[in-house]
């Protein structure tokens, strides 16, 4: 009989090509297409709920799969994860991209076209030297970034509006621009070791590049180069050459998907 | 006229095979090679004090190398540092690999016959649970360790011993396997996200895979396989078999080296 499962997945992009598969570089969908295919005994193609970048990072994607198999569905997240770990790193029980949960789903659900929202995390460092061991996971500032003006710049952004001027130059046609960001944190992270913001942005869907120009432009705001009253009119021009820079890939997480 | 130089280095050895110089693989002395013969307007060969392994990291490395070149030696570090983070990590403005330092020393310097001991760092991760963007950087042991008996252990390996029990088996001939084991530190370091415990080992030179042999016995101790007096009786056989495992490479910085 045939099954619908919906997973969910945590993975480290800095060593895959970014979530889509290709013919000849290592993704993660092309990486978990392999490894199911194998458990599941028959040809799978996963469905994910967001495109990632390389570079990339998730704690929560998602990303359904039919399919009439022998497996049972609570044996998949081992299996798999046992396979996708089992090279150098065996002693540490972890691959770069690992199945947090593996669940069966109406056949009607798709985990895409059924997202309602969804939250992504954007990690700034902002110490004094950039540390060799974070550069994949992390936008390295080593200025003074005001935390107050950067939370101010964020109203502007929450709410309902065409967010053309936040999409990539040249991106695919679609119906339209307009995306509803129902909420936007930025928040000091201090440890013994890190100076670190945390910004974390929820809204019903993304345009192409979206977070990342969003982060690049209010980390400009942070840093006294445009001011928080800007956004208004940034989003008003809806034309890209008039918000900020795109952040830096790396220090992109997708964080949940709701439902 | 001939100038010789000592630099101090860091690096990820995540994307690396070891640090030795082979024809098709990357190293980290290969890479620095090419960026320093490419400064240098020669060819460059560098003499590193420690052959560390693939995925063994590194916050003091030393490299000395000679050469009559134009460069002026305070310009070395930026030129380097530049041209290695000048791929997909630009923003970031770091390689996986950087110079700390670059030094001029007299001619009669060597930085590896010179040493007169060195630190090295191991990193375990000490939570229930393994994080997949550190798996790189930690050996995971999700089960109880008693730091208490780990110390105790260690008593015995301080000093100056015949460490043929921890060796790599099958290692080069060397003209003794005696080495002074001058300070071993277990700490744990708990913070807000992870509980580690870290091992700093000092001494004036290590034997192939020791430091590794040491922290993998240490560690069967600690999860009450071993007795902390049965590190007596190992380090009396001169035999591999009677140490425990090799811990994983990716818990493992080459701290510092002495002069």
């Amino acid at each position: 009989m045939e099954r619908n499962i919906l997973l969910t997945i945590r993975y480290d992009g800095s060593a895959f090509h970014g979530w889509q598969r290709q013919p000849d570089s290592r993704t993660v969908q092309g990486t978990l297409e392999e490894a199911l295919s194998k458990f599941c005994g028959q040809d799978i193609k996963i469905d994910g709920t967001s495109r990632t970048d390389a570079g990339v990072h998730a704690y929560g994607q998602r990303a359904s799969f039919k399919g009439d198999f022998g497996i049972p569905t609570e044996k998949i997240k081992l299996a798999v994860n046992n396979y996708l770990s089992g090279g150098m790193n065996k002693l540490n029980h972890v691959g770069d991209v690992e199945i947090i949960d593996a669940v069966e789903v109406p056949l009607s659900f798709h985990a895409r076209f059924d997202s309602k929202g969804k939250t992504y995390r954007y990690v700034i460092n902002n110490d004094k030297e950039p540390d060799i061991f974070r550069r994949n996971y992390c936008y390295f500032i080593p200025d003074d970034l005001d935390i107050e003006k950067m939370n101010e710049a964020a109203k502007y952004i929450v709410g309902t509006h065409d967010f053309k001027s936040f999409e990539a130059a040249g991106s695919q046609e679609r119906e339209t621009t307009v995306r509803t960001v129902s909420e936007i944190t930025i928040d000091r992270k201090k440890t013994s070791t890190n100076d670190d913001i945390i910004i974390e942005i929820t809204g019903d869907g993304f345009l192409y590049n979206m977070v990342r120009i969003i982060v690049g432009t209010l980390v400009e705001v942070g840093l006294n180069k445009r001011k928080p009253e800007e956004l208004k009119d940034i989003i008003e021009k809806k034309d890209r050459t008039f918000a900020g820079h795109t952040a830096p890939a790396e220090g992109l997480y997708l964080k949940e998907i709701y439902y």
